[in-house]
């Protein structure tokens, strides 16, 4: 890959670093996404809801929460019609080439952040380089604007290849609380797909490795519940509150108790809480975000079931009640092995790849797998691969950052594993 | 007293009672009360900083919680000058009657709110009568407008008596927090005081009814702490992090389980908590504010050691660190037997008292001790005194409110306390 | 009191102190009182069912925990007839002298040791000096050896006193379960008495020092509670068990933190626990000892009633089901001014009496509240008072002993008391 | 297998089943097993220390627990030089069969029962049938049973066959405490063995399956704690108290929320709790019995190293200190390969197995792991395999039992996988 290809990969990643936008609040990011799909030229440029139905999403947030991510990126220079076009927080992108005759082949990235706070420590990077997060509340902190330097890099180039069929490019939005891969593989757009790549950077492997195809990815599932008691003065009248903090204190306990399944592992977490109101109150509301995973759907169902189970009897040990939402889920979707060779090969002709491992365990959970369902489910191939980056702590942390080198490794890739499945032209 | 003045007081109370302010955010409250003050007149009248010293303030706030209250403030029309002078959250006033030879009167009413919600059901008086609170976050659900409006009105009534002597009302912020007293005990307008009146509105007392003086307040303290863990992906790396919200859970569990007393009463609440950032990353901060009370100072500290401990140990379970701070603390005063009777004689002519209770257990705490401590050990006395009120549901609740005929008992009493114990010309 | 006097008090406590027999266990107990009132000789001798209903009972052991005592007893030399009467653990006794025209005069002495194994240091006095418990698993920790030698003592200087009407000492079972306050309560011995006695000695009051009569005793509920689970292999099949061993740690870390209550002190403890098999085996089984107690017999109900519920949903939380068993209770009952001020004259005169203290909370429970509520529905006076002593270390620890010189103390202030409310011949 | 035979096995399987007897108890065991290998006639017989050094035992009971046990064997006619040699519980017997040039050739079953009492239920076979455990506490819920009955017929299959080189049984003692597989493992027997068996009936397998070799046996280690506390009267001076009970509470809702690693599985548990004296005493000791394991040595050393500090954080919570003792573990070997594939074609040739499984998850722990560990060390090879069995319900449940068709099954698979390895004379 010549030098200013590289520097355009660097530049666009690091704009995108900047501008992180948490889970369906991705306006700025899809507005940037367009500019450079237009720069391209497309054969179909799909925006929210003319990509998917709205009402297949999981997890939006309330409408309030959004305000203030469409004046940020107003602010930037997002085009007012394409904030229009997303209003309600409808964000993401579907990009298609119609190279004529030929496999349809579909690739996802995704492209929400977090809502973690970067460091501002002369040894992270992104600080000492100034590229580190405007928003102070948020972060790519997992590598998607990596992978969405993948997705439009690798579109350009596939443009400019002999490719033929038709190439379809998901930008998702909320992959982080699992509520874009379900809208996505129920579009239109999912429909037919013979071969289906989606990929992720870094996950523990160094700059330099490829892993063909994940195996076990996590089934997921997300959950906001809330504790209401009643109120009370704490030191006047502490019998007469239901505690809702104390509910709190009781379900954090035993929801990390939850027994270890003999059939593999599970994952359970309360990610988040905030409640009450003062030292002296008795708390009458508390809110949590928590998840449950497994190793397989049955492993998440069964944990998912224990977790609401122990979030309602912690309610009613503290007299309060507890209103527990299953915001969102995914699957559990494996890579096809035949797939997971072509990537495999693909990887081995790339500058930069030193070793190409065929599988390894994901770990985490994914709602690509959604995607990759619905085209296994209609006979086509998916696999999951993931582009090593050096990064120095792990993903999900205030320090996380990757090595950007692995931006062309991954644009490498996966073009030539799209250009292998492709048709010739 | 007459029908006018009694509108006056109800109106005063209702446009406190609109605009609520917490602990040292009391801008436009202030702004208000000097307003009266002025149009009173009083031989001095010390704002903020005149009046204490801003460093022995006690759970001040970061100053960035202070900016939207003094913009709340400025739209309403507080004056600039004031707002000036209370920059920083350097709020209440002082306000001085001198009067001759006689002596040193004092009377303290408490003039913040509480961070609360107030209900916006049509039972709710103030709902209906349209004087409910302008800011959704706060609410005067413990009665400190009527505190205030009773403040205003003795003083005045007093400058009209033949009072002879020094007549002091001090204004404290803070309460809530137990932040004003200890300044304002700490201050010369505290010092030489012969006489020394407190006095609270309800605490579950009917209308009518008259504590000439209670017992056992509360000593009690704030705690704000702060759990540090490491952050990690809890699908992919559970056991990388060290789990703030698991402290939280085993904090919460073992504070409220501090052992009783066998001295007497003490309590413990964990108020509020907020922490971590989604339900996937594992948490790596949380914040509490707690409180620790005891029937005497004593079993104070006894209990605040244990909270203290407790939040540290919490913390260690789970390979964290606990930052605890105790923000503020207040001691055990009682009133003096001699002026309780003062009180009760004073309370027994007034228009509407039906009761009069010589002494009661308090059961909350208050800092209003630190100046009554003050004064007892400069050789004067004190009392804290109720004037009780029909009040639908308990103080720090959603539904408080007063039964407005206490507004102009509790000025009788108060102004006929006064006058028993000062000179007359 | 003669020097052969007090060495008798000192030969016969040491005695009993050697033998000490839990609830509804004092076999050897009884038979050696019953050798001791043979000799002085009374006119009505009552012993276990003669005394009262075994039906009206609270907290009887199971038979088969009771055998090993009845040998032990039978070891010692206990009378088979008597032995053969207490069958079933119908143990204590009740003796009367009639002594003509006069009042009904009443004493209650308990007798009933605890499941603590005594101190063998050398610093503890009954190890010293030879008179440790010959039991391993009991020991008289609360100082009832000290009883029974007054109940013994007062009688027979009663009956060398002129002293006219009928007296009746009660030497109560089981009164550290409240198990046999009630049956003695209801028996046809405690019916129509005008004057009634209860005595401890100690809780924290140092020889010399006497207590007139005691306030604010707390009521108290003892909980016998078994969580049944389902076992499972733990490391196999974790998530197949129920475990009863996390219902117990949830019901540990709920109960103790069970609120305060604004109304007074309440206490709960769980104060013994046993369940599970083995290391690697889901526990499906735990059984736990819990009590709940109150200032005021409602403080207790609440506790009470938030103990039971709590365990219920401790179990429910982990799936399993608690058989929760309220096994008895006692009243609050206080001293009655009038026969406190009897009670402080008559230890006045006493020698060796430094100190009367009018009155003083007692903090801890008992089940004399029984015998006093009833002597007070009908009509008579009751008093609990304390005689002082010094005792090294606290009431229910391995190390409690008392200051013998208490002995004759007790029995001079009680003989006092009876004297000055009984009859003269 | 002709039906004396195996109405043989049945007999002496039920023999055993009678007579459970827990980890270095197994009294009555060893002799029934010693009584058969002398009149099946072997060339080295070696029981107890003769077997192994006492002081590499792992888990051994005090010695106070102990009598029981010998009294019972010796009542049910165990040889009283035997129970010499086994004083101080060094129960176990290795047999060995010297037969010429040839390979060496070990096989090891485990001989213990578990404390769990056995189901009365008619629906429960060996209640039904009479062969019911004669020990209310202790029960043969593991099929240990079975394992000792494989180990005489195959020996003395062997014995008769042309097998040439030698041939060492191990009946170990104390698997289910992970204590005798290590003194086992070092002892000379073990040295320089070729070929290495190990067999475990069940497990969730049916009878006619064989699972040829086992993998992912869970590394293990048993722990045995006691929190020491202070104790107190729990109503009179609670806050006098260390409360142990406390501790217990904390430790069990945190040791099961030990977070879950990205590395693999891991089990946490504890399975026995005993400590406190009475409802109304603060309890000042508690003991619990736990464990933990994981999918690698490494996974259990992880979580052994948590449960260890959380034990200790617990107890510091409330004042209390734990006295943690690491009182035995197990590593985790795999089957070879080479000789999973040898039992696998072993097995294919016997009658009533009807599925041969290469290879299953064990899901479980097992000693067996110190000899295979050492055996592999030294250059041989070992397999772990499991014989079907329908069992009605879970291993270590009261109502557990085997389908005593697996008794031949498990003797011919044995045997003939013995005699494919062996020599031939």
């Amino acid at each position: 890959m010549s030098a200013p290809v590289t520097d355009r990969l660097v530049s666009l990643r690091r704009d995108l670093h900047r501008h992180p936008e948490p889970a369906w609040r991705e306006f700025y990011t899809t507005h940037r996404l367009v500019e450079e799909l237009r720069r391209i030229g497309v054969d179909d440029l799909a925006v929210g809801p003319e990509a998917y139905d709205p009402a297949d999403r999981m997890a939006a947030p309330a409408k309030e929460d959004l305000e203030r991510w469409v004046d940020r990126a107003r602010e930037r220079g997002a085009d007012e019609e394409l904030l229009e076009t997303m209003a309600g927080g409808n964000t993401g992108v579907v990009a298609v080439l119609e190279r004529g005759e030929g496999p349809s082949v579909g690739l996802r990235v995704d492209i929400d952040a977090l809502f973690i706070e970067e460091s501002t420590d002369e040894s992270h990077l992104p600080a000492a380089e100034g590229f580190r997060s405007e928003y102070d509340e948020s972060m790519h902190a997992c590598g998607h604007d990596a992978h969405m330097t993948w997705g439009v890099a690798v579109l350009e180039a596939i443009k400019d290849s002999d490719f033929a069929g038709t190439f379809t490019v998901f930008f998702q939005p909320a992959e982080e609380v699992s509520g874009g891969g379900c809208p996505m593989a129920k579009s239109d757009y999912c429909a037919d797909i013979d071969y289906f790549f989606a990929a992720h950077v870094g996950l523990d492997h160094p700059t330099g490795e490829v892993v063909a195809g994940i195996e076990r990815p996590l089934a997921m599932c997300h959950v906001d519940a809330t504790f209401e008691g009643t109120s009370a003065h704490a030191g006047k009248a502490p019998n007469e509150g239901d505690n809702a903090m104390q509910a709190l204190g009781t379900a954090i306990q035993n929801t990390y108790a939850i027994p270890r399944h003999s059939d593999g592992m599970t994952r359970v977490n309360i990610g988040r809480a905030e409640g009450g109101t003062a030292s002296n109150v008795v708390a009458d509301e508390v809110n949590v975000l928590g998840e449950a995973r497994g190793e397989t759907t049955e492993l998440m169902e069964y944990t998912k079931e224990r977790l609401v189970d122990t979030l309602h009897t912690a309610a009613e040990m503290h007299g309060c009640t507890a209103d527990v939402d299953v915001v969102s889920e995914s699957p559990r979707a494996d890579s096809d092995p035949e797939l997971v060779d072509v990537v495999a090969d693909a990887a081995r002709g790339v500058d930069g790849v030193e070793t190409v491992t065929p599988t390894a365990d994901f770990g985490a959970s994914e709602d690509a797998t959604f995607l990759m369902e619905r085209v296994q489910e209609e006979g086509g191939y998916a696999a999951y691969l993931i582009v090593g980056t050096d990064h120095p702590t792990s993903h999900h942390t205030s320090t996380f950052d990757v090595d950007e080198r692995s931006l062309s490794i991954g644009v490498d890739v996966l073009t030539n594993a799209v250009l292998s499945v492709g048709g010739e032209r």
